[in-house]
């Protein structure tokens, strides 16, 4: 997978791309990532990319020229058929993991990264694909944004995840919230692990793991709970536990 | 405001927080960042900070002896006496604008970030006053989310965003999406900026806004319409965008 990032910024990306897993994927060439500054691409003596909205206001806006022609270049290098090309801002859709298993499954990403200012509407109608918000809260730019989508994107890239790394149960695969983990001492300082985690019987664990999901998932997001089948025994399980809260 | 950050990989926040709008609130000491790597608090000679899960099961737990000796230190560091122990995961609440604008109100917040691996349920029971979560997406580790909390926390704080940065209106202050945005040049290679926003008239424009706000709104996330109150020349621009998409 081809990743570009058009920013004002690039140094924000630097340690975030080369640790850990990002890093991991770009040296088996699972991914290839390229960090551009896209005032290079400004035509304009002063290499200026923002501008005073028309109409009036405070605040700057992008201007559509320096992006235009970086998207365009990078199209162009990667001779790429159809890049996606992503604007991180809040008025996109709301990011979540279907959507990152979708944008898994493409060659390559072109991800558009603001900072304080708006977009030219010009280039959210013509050369974006994608308009993706990770949540519900302001942030001073879009950096944060494409690390969020790249990190969420990468990770289920065949061969990038070793087995420890993706054993884990992830919470949004089951539909389900995770049960509690918990791991050596059993007493710490006074706080104990639940008795049937050291019982050995793999049976009673599986039943309590379940139902803690169940729990957890019920007073924390019970709204996931309207979007997954549950199998008879966890319906019987949901029931005690709604019964404890009653 | 001090931040401190329990993380396995200090290195990937050294971009963020040394960039931009981070890096001047620290310059101007409306906050102190310190981004600690809590295996150095590891008691045991391999400085081990995982191990297997009870009751089985593939992935690794983060032990509870590191992060609570590590969070203890930091609070008589810091000699605070409400810190707010955070705690990045998909099982805490969904991060939104009301949170950060809490958490603005802070004087000491801990963020601890694992990585892969799940946290030892103690420690989110004893010393974890928030668990967090920044959207329904899988991601590597805490260490993202905590920087998506630190970005939307500090921005809030008192001086710390200059006139340009700060006027831009918010999507979530308004309770509405942004309307669009234009710059120069007014014909871009063949695609023209509205008309009206040409005009000089300020009241057209302003309603222009207000619809496109509207529009932008009920097109992509008629959820937060539910949540504001219009006002009345608002309800009569919704109901006219309505009948246009009927």
């Amino acid at each position: 997978m081809q990743i570009d990032i058009l920013t004002l910024f690039p140094e924000m990306f630097t340690g975030v791309l080369g640790t850990s897993i990002l890093n991991k994927a770009a040296e088996k060439s699972a991914v290839q990532y390229n960090v551009v500054n896209f005032r290079d691409f400004a035509d304009n003596k002063h290499a200026t990319v923002d501008d005073y909205p028309y109409g009036g206001g405070a605040g700057m806006v992008l201007k559509p020229q320096p992006i235009f022609d970086a998207v365009a270049f990078l199209k162009k290098k990667a001779e790429s058929k159809k890049p996606r090309v992503i604007l991180l801002c809040p008025q996109g859709e709301r990011y979540d993991q279907r959507k990152a298993e979708q944008l898994a499954q493409e060659e390559h990403l072109i991800f558009i990264c603001g900072h304080y200012e708006g977009y030219d509407e010009r280039i959210r109608e013509n050369i974006v694909t994608d308009e993706i918000s990770i949540g519900d809260y302001v942030l001073t730019g879009g950096e944060l944004g494409a690390m969020v989508v790249i990190d969420s994107v990468v990770r289920l890239l065949p061969e990038v995840l070793g087995n420890q790394e993706s054993h884990m149960k992830d919470s949004f695969s089951t539909g389900l919230l995770e049960h509690p983990h918990y791991t050596r001492p059993a007493d710490f300082r006074g706080l104990k692990v639940p008795e049937v985690l050291l019982s050995g019987n793999h049976k009673l664990i599986e039943e309590w793991r379940n139902k803690e999901a169940l729990r957890r998932t019920f007073l924390r997001r019970p709204d996931l709970l309207d979007k997954i089948e549950l199998t008879p025994d966890q319906q019987k399980w949901l029931s005690e536990i709604k019964k404890e809260y009653e």
